[in-house]
């Protein structure tokens, strides 16, 4: 007896790596072969022969398998919650407002400072664990709700204690800059996020910032990229949200991996970022939660051949959503690209966002068996019956994580 | 032993009616009694005496009870998908040259005439199933897909055989006004639909019409209306989607139930149908599913006091979810309204729009007994928490119809 699973009569087995941009390569009536938790090969269903010694085969009764889903950007370790904060703006209160009655970002900062690991750990863990069982196999995470050195490094030391409890791909950023603390100046915060960028070595894969108008400038974004350029960061930036700054040209210009929102950014800032291989991630569940009506130029993103990406954003501010499902069909339909772009999207693409595109994210040999099988035999339904749950089971290195407590419905 | 049950332990139960309008009346900490099917009545939870003789008591664990979502406005009897049409549409292709191609509506009439009311009837079972464990407990259905007297009875024979087969309140609506099938004139076209009327009498409660540039004008409206009024049918009309044409001000001084769609209605449009009493039955996932960027005037509406409803428009070329859930959020955020207003329009609104509000609808004493236990204790999770199934158990005139399949989640 091997350590090989087969999983057979796969109506359609959905592919996605450099070659099948900006789409999917759909493959029918396969199998998939599985070996110590990596993808050994994919054969025709066909040739799976009886005689073969599998461990375990697995009849997926024509269903579609999908890559497993990256949420390549969010910001899952908070305390807190920020329900009155969305009632009071569909009620009309403008960000601002709350922003300068102590809410908005404030709130979750002062909630996180707060509470102890143990139950951010238990919190964010909850929140992995549903992502999980709708479909996400790997995950970015940000700190930045700390601004202050002592809870910055706790919530990316929650972020590693994550990374082993889940035994799924993690990768961690330090999003120091992410706000101004109140009562701290701008140059005096940019100071400390610069000197602090050594002690989080080891700790964080990438750094990130928020360049945007009162928050962060573009020659902040500057300072700290080229410092953490030096000390092996990857690197990320929050870019051109809310109005244009130029942050996503120069963070392309400076070998950032990905550049992340930009509903405001221009023709020339889409170039840069072709120029420097930046993949752009795109996160639609935060225009909608935050009644935004810019969206970002995703097909001159296409025309100038950018990686586009996907994630949830996941965070109590402007994005509560876990869910990876909802984010690919608000994709298709707000930027109007199919349901392969918006499915490659949310798996190759993030991944390459993270620099692990090798790794996972493709359902290719040699890469993490990651994987969905769907309850349909269409990878298309996940926007045509949008608002659906098409998660049947979730493997995660060839191991089953979730599945099989849904019905399927039709 | 009584047939009386009582639910206990409601963190929040959640009603709606016209006092509480535009948005929800929240009730905490209280029990709900159920006789016969029907609310008895409404306790507060340290009331409830461990002397009484109830048949069962259901402790929900400080969970939210809303009422059971009225889905007001669906096609969901069709035969055939439009999946390659929606690609197409993804991909560039506009929706009038799909049209000129004899795809669009045509698809579905065509898939619809050839299917056997067997078939029809199993796959609309299967749909409404599906909605029911996602928590709607009324339904409207709309016949339209055939087009000829045939195919029109058939689909409306099957909404009565749903009706019974589900034991739900369906409500059923005439509209042969739906398209002009190819090869036929307008003129010659409304003249069958003004003679078939009264064979419709017995088999559906409302007739509909769809006013719309090249399909049916204001002046096939004003006839048809007063011809179904004449005979007893209740009026509702889809109106002002694409384009401004009046239909919704003829409509409500014709005295229509509800006005539907609205994209284009005009402040005028909207008086109008506030001094008749017009329910607007509204429908983001089609504006999403579309790619529309227009949305009705919506805060008018709220300031008209204008009842608002909310509707899947299920049906397989605009809007194919089946997820009431996913219409709430989407309402919520594209239209910024709060999560009461938009859970007071999924539920009393759309009752009303059916004319069935005090029946259904509110969770008040004496209605049916039609409700959702959600899996959490706050209802805005269903907007805040957006892209998660929050339906943990569904009763039906009292009895569980659909629950306790899926974790609990966070
Ligand atoms: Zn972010
Ligand atoms: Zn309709």
């Amino acid at each position: 007896m091997t350590e090989t699973l087969c999983f057979r009569n796969i109506g359609q087995l959905i592919q996605a790596d450099a070659t099948s941009q900006p789409g999917v390569r759909v493959r029918r009536n396969c199998a998939l072969v599985v070996k110590k938790g990596h993808i050994e090969k994919i054969l025709k269903d066909s040739e799976v022969k009886a005689s073969a010694k599998y461990k375990k085969v697995i009849d997926v009764n024509g269903c579609a398998v999908v890559p497993g889903f990256v949420d390549c950007h969010t910001h899952l370790v908070y305390g807190g919650e920020r329900k009155d904060e969305m009632v009071d703006r569909m009620s009309g209160v403008s960000y601002l407002e709350i922003l300068s009655k102590g809410g908005g970002i404030h709130d979750t900062v002062r909630a996180t400072r707060q509470a102890t690991e143990a139950t951010l750990f238990d919190q964010a863990k909850a929140r992995m664990k549903r992502m999980m069982a709708l479909g996400t196999t790997a995950f970015e995470i940000k700190s930045g709700y700390g601004l202050d050195l002592d809870t910055e490094t706790k919530m990316l030391r929650v972020g590693q204690r994550l990374r082993k409890a889940l035994k799924a791909p993690v990768t961690l950023t330090y999003l120091g800059a992410h706000a101004i603390p109140p009562e701290v100046k701008r140059k005096s915060y940019v100071e400390f996020v610069l000197e602090s960028l050594p002690k989080f070595r080891g700790l964080a894969d990438g750094v990130d910032i928020f360049c945007e108008k009162n928050v962060f400038t573009v020659a902040d974004l500057r300072l700290i990229f080229l410092q953490a350029k030096l000390l092996g960061f990857d690197l990320r930036a929050h870019v051109e949200e809310l109005s244009h700054q130029g942050g996503s040209y120069e963070a392309a210009r400076l070998g950032a991996l990905s550049c992340d929102h930009l509903e405001h950014a221009t023709p020339k800032d889409i170039q840069a970022m072709h120029a420097a291989g930046t993949v752009a991630v795109l996160m639609p569940g935060v225009t909608l939660f935050l009644g935004g009506t810019k969206q970002p130029l995703v097909h001159s993103m296409l025309d100038a051949r950018v990686t586009l990406a996907l994630a949830t954003d996941c965070n109590p501010g402007s994005c509560p959503t876990y869910n990876m499902q909802t984010v690919i069909y608000l994709a298709a339909n707000l930027y109007r690209i199919t349901p392969g772009q918006a499915l490659a999207a949310a798996t190759y693409g993030a991944a390459k966002a993270l620099g692990h595109h090798r790794l996972y994210g493709g359902l290719l040999p040699g890469q993490r068996a990651d994987f969905n099988i769907l309850k349909t035999g269409d990878y298309r339904d996940l926007v045509y019956y949008f608002g659906e749950n098409f998660i049947d089971q979730t493997y995660l290195g060839g191991k089953r994580v979730t599945g099989g407590k849904e019905p399927a419905g039709f």
